[in-house]
């Protein structure tokens, strides 16, 4: 029987959510804060960052329920769309098909709820109750994740975007932003599910250039889709990042070339994999799935 | 010899300022976000939250050096000073008598460098090669630190100190934006350094309200210095929080009888000193110099 991404995708996603809605009761107080927190966690996001860190878990055969780790991954990413969605940054009004969250709650409510969703992710790492994983490996965790976010990783990666509009593309700078908005975070993901396993140094070496892979493939693809989708498929308008001059892939590479990169890079990412058994198919399929929404 | 405030705290702000030079060499790239995370954090602090931590670790006989993890603390009020002062949130264009850093930098960037301030924070706190300090206890520290500042602390606080402005204030709403604006993040520096020590579970408790006393009295005086001091004084103009219709401790319980609480509940932390030694002595001056600004 073949394996079936949908399925363990949907089994997880479930794990996730009911996360996040057990993290979020009781209430966050003023209700305001947070109604905002959960209108962004809870907009039918993928939750590609926390499935992978879990099947790159499983692959090395954890036996924990690490669910609650892993969903620090996706307050990471929310947050950091919430931010990018501020008038100041990218001033979007739409993300997923429906209003940003500034748009519904005001920015200050927004800001402070990115705010909030980047501290309660290390909330939720240091929390020693959710399974057995020692404290050496959680501060680990800790590291990877919080260098992947900070200010050498995810943050300079938005800045560069952002003083980038309008520029001239060229490869050096879209190749950094590239790596420091998208790959940083989603290796430190996959990272994270082996670190948790307490695995081998040459298992957690390969799913991190796995993770890095998948990472650049992934956002070569979203930067596709914005001119190739459609708004549907995209959540909002494509062609936005044209249009504010952004710093894509294909305008520096063109598209055949992007598609052809981002082929190679979900090749080898499996590759990476080759020396896992068949607890890593759900990361063979999900790196398959990337380069399928630009097919 | 009595001790002598004044020069412990130039000596600890000293240790403090070597470590951000430390911690941010090489430079942040791009360059602006650099300038921007520096521009705030050297611009004449009182480094209140490190020196805490500093001093409570000392108190406790600790002997490593902890600047690397009390200097995570001060990275956070950083941070939460760059995005209170944005102009979604008070819209302040002064901070300690110079330009806000969003006033300087732009939005985009000053929301970046609190972002990845935050987020440093708690790369600093999981580096185990600052000092000698068990893993399991940096995990308190970050749990500590993160609830203190997430969504049931610091952030909620400053969610509902904007949505309470220009209502008319009541004690209960006064005390929840007291407390979790600014006493939990000054509990929670005094806090760690008691874990970092690594002393009696009795001491950490004393600590812990002392921290929480303290950081009360300190807000009850700014709350007071805002009526009554200067422009010089405050780095600011004077009477911003009652033009804003702010929930201040004075607007409920008017001005005598805020002082009086303030000095109550520094009378409080120093008899919960109590238990320790002279080397308690730089906790106690500080309790009391907090009182001092508002006599």
């Amino acid at each position: 029987m073949r394996f079936d991404l949908k399925l363990y995708v949907n089994e997880k996603r479930k794990l996730i959510e009911d996360f996040i809605n057990h993290y979020f009761n009781p209430a966050i107080n003023p209700s305001i804060l947070h109604d905002s927190v959960l209108y962004s966690l809870t907009a039918g996001g993928k939750r590609l960052r926390p499935i992978l860190c879990i099947a790159a878990y499983e692959a090395c055969r954890g036996k924990e329920n690490i669910v609650p780790y892993a969903t620090a991954l996706e307050f990471i990413h929310t947050y950091s769309l919430i931010h990018d969605d501020l008038p100041a940054m990218d001033n979007d009004d739409l993300r997923r098909g429906k209003p940003t969250n500034h748009k519904v709650f005001g920015e200050a409510i927004a800001i402070l709820a990115g705010d909030g969703l980047l501290t309660e992710a290390f909330s939720a790492l240091s929390n020693t109750s959710y399974a057995n994983v020692s404290p050496k490996t959680l501060l680990k965790v800790i590291s990877e994740v919080s260098n992947a976010a900070g200010l050498r990783g995810m943050v300079a990666g938005q800045a560069l975007d952002l003083i980038s509009e309008g520029k001239e593309p060229d490869r050096e700078t879209v190749e950094f932003i590239h790596f420091q908005k998208t790959a940083a975070l989603i290796r430190a993901s996959v990272k994270a599910g082996a670190l948790l396993a307490e695995t081998t140094e040459e298992r957690v070496s390969c799913l991190e250039k796995y993770g890095e892979s998948i990472g650049l493939a992934f956002q070569i693809v979203d930067d596709i889709l914005d001119i190739e989708g459609t708004t549907e498929e995209m959540g909002k308008p494509k062609g936005s990042d044209l249009e504010r001059g952004k710093m894509t892939y294909p305008r520096v590479f063109g598209i055949e070339e992007s598609r052809k990169k981002a082929k190679e890079l979900v090749e080898r990412a499996i590759e990476l994999l080759s020396i896992f058994d068949e607890k890593a198919e759900p990361l063979r399929e999900i790196a398959r799935y990337i380069i399928k929404r630009t097919s």
